[in-house]
């Protein structure tokens, strides 16, 4: 059984910090830590008997207190695997959807777990892997209490002068933001909602957090993806994150629509990395600067020989780890 | 123990072929198949008591024999890991690359192990990560014997029209090549020689694969790196490329130098996808081509919700591997 929350990270964001700094305490590889999590008393979570999640034993406490919800197979019971199922009872996305919310409004309710004080009245789409139907939608706040895969976007506003200089829109995060208070950020970003497309998603988090029109949002560029799993006190956190490119002209000034962000600031590549390594950035932001300085060529692998190391742990392999 | 190879396969290369197929059959992921490896009797191998590969029960059987040089460790000795161990006896990198070498010469001699018949006369520095000190070097065809870390180029040569289209430039693969005769390859690629740095390296292979320019050769920009995990004949191959892409003027032809290349091809991105789903890429191209594809924007999420499984899988972790 897990003794303290703090013995259970699996992936902190803390390598992105030493960047550029020795490759000493470097942590260990997620999927070795998988294992060790089932062997420390976390539960597989099953939809329609696929694995959707991992519940943490200081969640379970709660929800086992809803066995016609939740039900524990402790030994394979025909195909279907150790671990937490949620009931067949529930059939389709619509009734497993009303269910388990409803459970969630009774612990909110109570005031069990307070990963649900930050309630955010948005729904995520549950399913085994990105490409995937989902199988039913979950309350943001609530994703890591089951280990969900969490999907979000992440927008690099960039500038390039004729001289070819490039500097980024780095943006610092409202005081009253519930995670991360008053840490750098990128331009825009935003978690993915259950039913929206992931470049509608980006064009929505630009306009919100950044006011960019329509023309602008026109050049927005996928550019690849991000992932990594880590733990907080909201729970198990295993996220994705798309990436885009958006090149602005030299006199376009993002301004914030929405209250999320406090403040914008223009910085060259060499403030970025800077920044990066004095830990100002939100963690996952911080990989996303340095997939962009990867990407245009303002680091390399001679000068930089922990670099690859780091380009592994953006990418852990969480589509294949509840196949 | 191993029944035979076939049943042994990290990760195959086989995802890139089916890429914007279905989500069917995917391979697992690498890390849960090292534990299975390890279950299946593959044998940790250590150099300073610093893992640095994992031999195979296939492979072990003939290194058993030189009971001198390797030492197997059953149960954990002091600091000793079970493994097997490069004797202590053999003090720094020159002694432990010497009696390395003399073991291999008598194997190939012998003609012990398939894979010495490919034989290169160039060695691999060998370090339990990219950013240590390598404790010895080991020839090049003997590096899956060990499961040895291995690091290589692959160079995107491309050339960007007026109206702003991208084509690239594509090798065919001599037909009298060791490995994957006749498919279709990267403008350059080449492994990475001990003791060389990988700017330099892909300037070389540059030079050698493809005639470019000292001039052009300024124009080299580092873009990232992949890394996988695969098996074949030669035995465990974990490995990574550093990627390069190179912008080249549209009245330049690439003309091979070294007879390693049969013959070059000017691809549009369409083309290229098409020669990826084909399967006649080289597995590992098809793989640095497909991240071309994505940095550059040519495929996104919404339309190819696997992408983000293949991203993920081109960046195993191997730099935690043998931590």
């Amino acid at each position: 059984m897990l003794s303290s929350s703090s013995d259970f990270v699996y992936l902190t964001l803390e390598p992105f910090y030493t960047l550029l700094k020795s490759s000493k305490s470097l942590p260990p590889a997620l999927m070795t830590k998988y294992h060790e999590a089932l062997e420390k008393g976390c539960l597989p979570f099953f939809v329609n008997n696929r694995q959707v999640g991992l519940i943490r034993p200081d969640f379970w406490v709660h929800f086992k207190n809803y066995p016609d919800v939740f039900q524990l197979v402790e030994k394979p019971q025909g195909s279907k695997k150790p671990g937490v199922h949620l009931s067949e009872d529930y059939k389709d996305y619509k009734e497993r959807t009303a269910v388990v919310s409803k459970v969630l409004e009774e612990l909110r309710a109570k005031d069990a777990i307070g990963s649900l004080r930050g309630w955010r009245d948005e729904n995520y789409s549950v399913k085994p892997n990105f490409a995937e139907q989902p199988l039913l939608e979950v309350e943001r706040s609530a994703s890591g209490l089951f280990g969900l895969l969490e999907y979000g976007v992440h927008i690099n506003g960039f500038t390039r002068s004729a001289k070819g200089e490039l500097k980024m829109w780095i943006g610092r995060r409202s005081k009253t933001k519930q995670t991360f208070p008053d840490m750098l950020d990128n331009m825009c970003a935003g978690g993915l909602p259950a039913g929206m497309g992931v470049l509608e998603c980006a064009r929505k988090e630009c306009q919100e957090e950044a006011n960019v029109s329509d023309q602008l949002l026109d050049r927005l560029k996928p550019v690849g993806c991000i992932s990594y799993f880590y733990e907080d006190e909201r729970g198990l956190q295993p996220e994705s994150q798309f990436i885009f490119d958006l090149e602005l002209p030299e006199d376009f000034t993002p301004v914030n629509t929405d209250g999320e962000m406090g403040s914008f600031q223009l910085l060259t590549m060499s403030e970025i990395q800077t920044e990066i390594v004095s830990g100002n950035f939100k963690p996952n932001c911080a990989a996303v600067c340095l997939d962009f300085l990867i990407r245009h060529s303002f680091i390399d692998f001679d000068t930089d020989p922990n670099l690859m190391y780091f380009v592994e742990q953006m990418h852990a392999p969480l589509q294949s780890m509840y196949r």
